[in-house]
């Protein structure tokens, strides 16, 4: 089986990566003459992590080739996954350039994080096989995807694509209705604007909000999510109790959030300058390493008590014991 | 030491329960009858949980009371915590009654996610007392309590806050500026309504949005927080590249948070069963226990790459082995 991965920034070196280690070949296309060296050290790096993750053996890794075209790259593809900058213009001109060359039944799909797919799709003939794969980074490691079709979607691509992601031991979660956005990047920009708001205001440092977020909420969202973590909140009178309790604290005029705070030079400076003050010591590559040690840690740990992520894996090396099983 | 608990719901008993596993002395009040049943409960599990997390001995437990009056409870006390309902006039009747009976120099705390300071205790002869440290459940185990000081507070109040909250093992954070709801409640509620809103359109299930976040970005945010990840994801270029990507998204329109989702009957009843079909095979107490194996697990995960609340639980361990060694 063969993935081409056009696009290769951190996303596209991601998905190349999981790929690869889950025993798929992968060519890529990137005029960036960068590229190549960007994916050696993603590939490196998710080598010796996703290892970690697994107690059962991964597949033999699959080869890894770059294409001189995007034609190229397509055209023995079994999956086709696109991670090129978010504007709508490149994107379809991309989709253009391949449509002719795409073998019948490939999904192509979009890492857009903010695009509908009907809408990525709307001038293609290729409309059937496409649609959206939204992975977080780092995307050898962190299990989810979020599936959203588009209205010409085939359901054939949609089946396809939820089988091969999980192949590649992903949590496919399939998005009901196409929004901008879809649901992570809705939650995540909601909270995203209020903690520009914190800091505009003086209310509290990028490091504070970090320091809050690691030692309290964000261990809760680890493992449970959002609405579990409050179902136990509203106790044994469950949900109702909890909406009935906090909800009414919603239309109270608290949040900023019915505004935009305008990302004037000023705020820019002093979001980076705090970043700095709080993380500066540490270059970029020693700050993913450290990343990923932790999430290793935290999901080797919830592997134990058979949690969240930590669930998931399990039935990925449960699969990944069944396929060797099969092959031998 | 002494400490008072004021209020004894899931809040006070969790700050109960951290005082007493950290050597102080308790004395709760609460008129309602099932409220030592309740601290009893929450005890145990503190005890089966907190134990846990380090590697040190904790000091001797202390003595839990309960007291008859809420002078009686405040007579002797070196910290007061309440935690009552969230309406301003039951709290401001409250501190009133026990001004008086307020010893000299105990610092006067307020769980309070949403209530600013000075407005609690601005008809008090005690405000110079009084300060806000609001919690996170379960207190006993998720170290972060966010410090807020009012206008009439004393520094000296805030000192001895921050001196007697590292000694229960808590991570303080000093909220820079007085604003409703300090700053995690503000996070919070911007990614809840949003929540709200997914659920409403039929975008997502509760299930869904949770299984995004624990198999997603809440493992990002639980070890880093929000932004020391968003300066990985701008690469080298570091966060001014972040935010020029980034940033503009914001003033797209793609929220729905410039609306306040109307919490109609049908809503929360959409909620409660799709919570019901989520969750509902366990009960509250089951999951409180499956939180608290997790939060136990990630955080020992966490300490073993010395990041985020598990350096923090390391930090705590030097401190009770140095307790140790003074003592002896």
């Amino acid at each position: 089986m063969q993935a081409a991965i056009l696009g290769a920034g951190v996303i596209g070196c991601g998905w190349a990566a999981r790929f690869l280690l889950h025993g798929w070949d992968v060519i890529v296309y990137d005029a960036d003459p960068a590229a190549p060296g960007r994916m050696s050290q993603t590939l490196d790096q998710a080598r010796f992590s996703l290892t970690q993750l697994y107690d059962a053996e991964l597949p033999s890794e699959g080869q890894l080739n770059h294409a001189a075209s995007v034609t190229e790259a397509v055209a023995n593809a079994d999956w086709i996954q696109e991670s090129i900058p978010e504007l709508l213009s490149i994107k379809r001109d991309l989709y253009l350039a391949i449509q002719d060359a795409l073998p019948a039944g490939t999904p192509l799909a979009s890492s857009t994080s903010g695009f509908k797919p009907t809408d990525l799709a709307s001038d293609l003939s290729c409309a059937d096989q496409m649609l959206v794969c939204h992975p977080f980074n780092p995307v050898y490691l962190l299990p989810v995807v979020e599936v959203v079709a588009g209205q010409r979607t085939h359901q054939q691509t949609v089946n396809k694509a939820i089988e091969i992601l999980t192949d590649i031991g992903m949590k496919p979660v399939t998005v009901r209705r196409e929004i901008d956005a879809h649901i992570a990047d809705r939650l995540l920009e909601a909270l995203w604007r209020e903690a520009l708001w914190l800091v505009a205001d003086d209310v509290a440092t990028t490091q504070e909000i970090d320091e809050v977020m690691r030692n309290g909420f964000g261990l809760r969202w680890a493992q449970m999510g959002l609405f579990e973590t409050y179902r136990i909140a509203g106790g044994d009178a469950g949900m109702q109790h909890f909406l009935a309790q906090f909800g009414p604290a919603l239309a109270w005029p608290w949040s900023k959030l019915t505004d935009v705070p305008e990302l004037t030079a000023e705020l820019v400076d002093k979001i980076a300058a705090q970043s700095d003050a709080q993380s500066g010591h540490l270059s970029i590559a020693e700050l993913e390493r450290q990343r990923d040690k932790n999430l290793v840690a935290i999901i080797r740990a919830l592997k134990d008590t058979n949690s969240g992520a930590g669930e998931h894996v399990n039935a990925v090396e449960a699969m990944l014991h069944n396929g060797r099983a099969d092959r031998s």
